[in-house]
């Protein structure tokens, strides 16, 4: 595989623990009641920041070298992981710098400067900031983090999977939202180093599934990148893909891909049957729980990943929308 | 004053920790950019049962005797500490009884079977489930653990004032939600026991403030009861008031009242900035600092309490409306 072991989780674990929350592991009762078995959520969308991002992203910085460190880290990201290394970095004493294009709403930028980032504005478009991040890196010498494809990033998505199984340790089947594999990977990792036999299960939308079209396709793919409520879960997973494709290739029991109807719906349950802002992304377990997609083996835990949402988008779908 | 004191809130906290969520404390960049000094929400709408309540059942069971735990508990409480008796009890093997009239609608009477308890349905109004809760108790030597007005009760809200003192021991002024003073007794006492400067201000909601009145007359008075978005702040405190009035009267810095718009425009502020779903009662802190109630002394930190709101309430408050 990538030589990532569960001990590297441990040793992510032992470098993060202080600055982040242990979310909690919460019993459904309207899930539970409709699948006729245990189901939990863990809710990682009450993580500092907002996602799971922030684990990665501490973990990767708190890898690097004091050579490192003293020269700052770069990303182009605009979305969880552009917030959670913007924290990680703050709270570590590191300069983060987050490029980003002049289309980028005010709020957004604000939000990232909240986050003790410093932000570069530059060109018309998320490519222009990316090259310009890149052009930081080679220039200043500041590492530049990716957002999944790196194993401090695995690793440190993988200490939710090490809670799972000490909030949860008789859990049965995990389903995980899957876009490119870094949470998937690192917690299916701990999972399956507990037990093989601990279902493992990826779930993206349809709208432009790049994983998954990777592993029909049995290497890394491109998708056309469509527009989704599960927007976090966009993007493509890279054609030169070193760890997450591997990883997910060999650790998934199955995935399953949702509709955008599905999504808006299980964003409505999660409202009312557990008083949850989530993000399209975050609600995909519910959703192939609600679609019936999964054969229930419980307890089954669903990893309910951010709560980054648009609130006017949430507030539409509310109301009845499907986008 | 009632002979409450520090070292009951540390022994409560012994009793309960291992049954409860120690809750976020979360910064706030919006309301810190409106009052201009650091503004903290202490997550409480996050602890189980989805409110504070479950501090004070846990401890109220938990110190109970052997032989009164046989015989079990009972309440006629439809709202939050029918919620948090029925899951504190179930947890520690005591039987609980929630006494509900027939009015009480059956998805309420399903979420507390959820929680563990034995519902008794007697009756057409509020009146009769408590008189029923009170023949159970004397016919079945049960015990009756009343909402606020008990040294256990208070103990245990207390822990989540050495919460606040721990996660953010620089606070200088707390806004705690104002309803028969359980809460704000317990969290006040912690405070001003670590430091009498600390300014702790209750908030309550203009339509029915049974404490306000109670505090203005100079002894527990009777309100009208009327409708209100923070409906969990409704209710008596009791003619025969014991404990919490005497110790809100000694320990409060400063009382205020919310219309029913400043709670309506802070459950969006909460839903639109923090994307929490909270009850009203919950976000009468960020209701009065929106309001400019407060003068603000950072940091500030606010008790947002539970989160038990009906969500078609919420839905129509987030489109817009007052009620």
């Amino acid at each position: 595989m990538t030589g990532l072991q569960l001990q590297d989780i441990y040793l992510a674990r032992q470098r993060i623990e202080s600055l982040l929350r242990r979310t909690p592991m919460e019993h459904s009762p309207s899930l539970s009641r409709l699948m006729g078995v245990a189901v939990y959520l863990k809710l990682e969308a009450l993580q500092i920041t907002g996602s799971f991002k922030l684990r990665g992203a501490s973990n990767a910085v708190a890898q690097l070298s004091s050579e490192q460190k003293a020269r700052g880290v770069v990303t182009a990201s605009t979305g969880n992981h552009g917030r959670a290394l913007a924290h990680a970095a703050s709270q570590q004493g590191v300069k983060a710098i987050v490029c980003l294009s002049n289309l980028v709403p005010t709020n957004k930028v604000q939000a990232i400067r909240d986050l003790g980032a410093e932000v570069c504005i530059v060109g018309q478009s998320q490519d222009d900031a990316q090259r310009e991040a890149e052009r930081i890196a080679r220039e200043q010498g500041a590492t530049f983090l990716p957002p999944f494809d790196h194993p401090a990033i695995i690793a440190g998505q993988g200490t939710l999977g090490l809670e799972i199984l000490e909030q949860q340790p008789e859990v049965a089947q995990v389903l995980v939202p899957l876009s490119g594999g870094g949470l998937f990977a690192g917690v299916a990792l701990a999972l399956k180093s507990a037990n093989p036999a601990i279902q493992v299960h990826g779930i993206s939308m349809a709208r432009g599934a790049a994983m998954h079209a990777s592993l029909v396709a049995g290497q890394p793919v491109d998708v056309e990148e469509l527009p989704t409520l599960a927007d976090s879960l966009g993007g493509g997973i890279g054609l030169d893909n070193r760890y997450t494709f591997a990883m997910t290739r060999q650790l998934r029991d199955d995935v399953h891909l949702l509709s955008e109807a599905s999504i808006a719906n299980a964003i409505r349950h999660a409202y009312h049957h557990e008083r949850l802002v989530l993000e399209g992304a975050a609600v995909v377990g519910i959703a192939a729980l609600l679609d019936g997609l999964v054969e229930p083996r419980g307890p089954i835990v669903l990893v309910v990943s951010g709560r980054n949402v648009d609130t006017e988008q949430h507030a539409r779908v509310i109301a009845g929308a499907n986008a």
